[in-house]
């Protein structure tokens, strides 16, 4: 293993789509990702790794194992950012896991069966909602051709994306869409301030807190600006503005561990002197506790409705994820290797969702975070230590030789 | 005069830039603006109009008059529209002041000064703000290198713009910029409902409400929604629903009279998952009491103060235009013209602005408004009788005959 290594591929990755303010914005099937893939593809072949894809524009890098029928060890994260993301979500998760297998393919370990990295398609969900797709698709949550007709605000669609993808690696061997691996471990940043908090290099995730996610449609009624009476208007901002409130009121600042979110809201057609028609807006809601997560998602359903009149609303859930607990014998066995490579870890609860949480139904899967400064992520001032890198990408190592050795 | 000739006109300006709602897209310095420019210059160049242009992108249609050397009288409006505008804001009163030019020119009357139509550039204000440039400009309230510098959502000046609608023109003469006008007449649609409720075709316009314009930018900061404690936020949007809910309630919903509109919001990064770290919104507020138009923005500014906290807030007035009284004697004038056509007329005050509300203090002005269905305007649904199309043109053309010849 070689941590320097790691880390100097982790600063190379952020070049393509870096951004002026330090941060990087490569989202999910763009000409930014294609060329991280051009990157990857060149460090894998120099390990003698076996590229692969499948149709959800998953990328696979395989080093060979013994027995090439077993299934195979999977790891990775993904490598599509926020349009202000950072230098570590998703691309360290991939970059160790690549680290793992190069450096067990340069020493001339065999595995018993295949080590395959994986970079899943699009976890992050900015250009293409919601996010995961990769994942998604490969356990069959979701349809491939439901995941392909989503649009990006510009209309391109999933499938013009991931059709251009494909194209630009005509030679790239094409694998079926899914298949069992033997377990899938992923390496992340926290994205929370907790491990920073303790001084502590690794957690051994349990699970992912539950996540309800809405699309909310305001449909007001335009007007002129400086004609419409106040009392005749349906005015879709401000009935964005008494929803927003509400919501914050009755679920945002009524529990201390509910994390509540408005990131996206879209007006039509939105003329500084038009009274807006129409409002649309994106709720992201996470708690840990599946029947807390239920109930807030009830009252900001209730203040949607109770705030929108005169204008019009409808709600719809697009995601609806209860908490899940990542398996117990995986994570004892982290939490043993750990220990006799001599690092501190500590069980911890993931906040943000994974594509992990798409693989636990699927196979024993488990996640290692490390600590990002001030629990930052998603912005330009994303970081973490070389030295908690080179402490995931160890934990990983260790278990994956463990498991597959 | 041929009403029908006016209606039809009015109709087939209407097919460019028309929307499958039945509205009209025909921003400013657009594609759609320059193939206007050519039926226009059709339409003129069929009654023996002159051409020119400004540095402005002003349309002049010239009648030639006996004394060339006498100010000219200038008529018209605009024919740029908001991206969700209907067909008769603007286009009614350039299409109404070139019937009155072209009838004059086909019965053969040489009138005592030259009677000018004119179109001016960016009217509305949509696509590069604030509205009435071409107005502006051409009085010198606004240098051109300032109006040049605006850009677009798109990132387009209105200079490179300018030079482009310039270029696909490049026979037509160019004059300099401003000359003061003998009077100036604008016609234009009501944009409120007073003339159809009290069953009146004409209405002489008093004045223009006042208005006062902003942006305003909150800056927060970014996180990931899934992780980031709701008490360590800055989160910008929740800062714009409460100051916006907060301007509702001391402005907005204060006084019977006043109109006030946040139009155009503009969330950043706009991801779902991602607390928005910056929030740009537009607030148009207007009132006919100069008074009562300053304190209600003080109170504006006051709640953005109070309510943005713990995110910074910049406030910036764009436009600061206090009401205004239109020439009496042109009024009086028109007054009598109506009546002696046997139209009925009301005074009425203009709660929209105008590009006349520029010209006033250059030479005598006014304004003839119609009514338009339900007072609705900058919609799909924007609506003018035939009949009262007529009546409006009727109105002009007697008022140019009495005073040019």
């Amino acid at each position: 293993m070689s941590g320097s290594r790691l880390w100097q591929r982790l600063m190379r990755l952020a070049e393509i789509g870096a951004r002026a303010d330090g941060g990087v914005d490569r989202q999910a099937l763009t000409a930014g990702e294609i060329e991280a893939w051009h990157l990857l593809l060149h460090w894998a072949g120099e390990a003698g790794l076996e590229p692969s894809t499948d149709a959800a524009g998953n990328l696979f890098l395989t080093l060979a194992g013994s027995d090439r029928s077993l299934p195979p060890a999977l790891i990775g994260s993904h490598i599509d950012t926020q349009p202000t993301g950072g230098m570590f979500d998703g691309a360290f998760g991939v970059l160790a896991a690549l680290e793992v297998a190069a450096t067990l393919a340069e020493i001339g370990i065999v595995p018993a069966r295949d080590i395959t990295v994986v970079a899943w398609m699009n976890e992050e969900g900015s250009r293409f909602a919601p996010g995961m797709m990769g994942s998604e698709a490969f356990v069959g949550f979701r349809s491939l051709e439901a995941i392909r007709a989503v649009r990006d605000a510009a209309g391109v669609s999933v499938g013009e994306a991931l059709d251009a993808l494909h194209a630009a690696f005509p030679a790239m061997p094409r694998r079926g869409l899914g298949f069992t691996p033997a377990f899938y471990i992923e390496p992340h940043i926290e994205q929370g301030p907790l491990l920073e908090q303790a001084g502590i290099p690794l957690g051994i995730v349990t699970g992912i807190q539950g996540k309800i996610t809405w699309e909310i449609v305001i449909e007001g009624e335009e007007g002129h600006a400086g004609t419409l009476d106040m009392g005749k208007r349906r005015d879709a901002v401000m009935a964005f503005a008494r929803i927003a409130s509400r919501m914050q009121r009755d679920v945002g600042e009524t529990d201390p561990i509910v994390k509540f979110t408005i990131g996206r809201v879209t007006v039509e057609p939105n003329a500084p002197s038009v009274v807006a028609g129409r409002v649309t807006f994106r709720i992201d809601l996470r708690h840990p506790d599946n029947a807390a997560l239920q109930s807030h998602g009830a009252a900001l359903e209730a203040a949607a409705m109770a705030e929108a009149p005169p204008c019009a609303v409808t709600v719809t859930r697009l995601v609806d994820a209860p908490s899940n607990a990542f398996d117990a014998g995986l994570r004892e066995r982290l939490a043993k290797a750990a220990s006799r490579l001599g690092l501190l870890a500590m069980p911890i609860l993931s906040a943000a969702g994974h594509d992990a949480r798409h693989l636990a139904p699927r196979c024993p899967s488990a996640m290692i975070f490390i600590p990002c400064r001030g629990g930052v992520s998603h912005a330009p001032e994303e970081w973490a230590e070389p030295a908690h890198v080179d402490a995931g990408a160890a934990l990983l190592a260790a278990m994956v030789k463990e498991l597959t050795t």
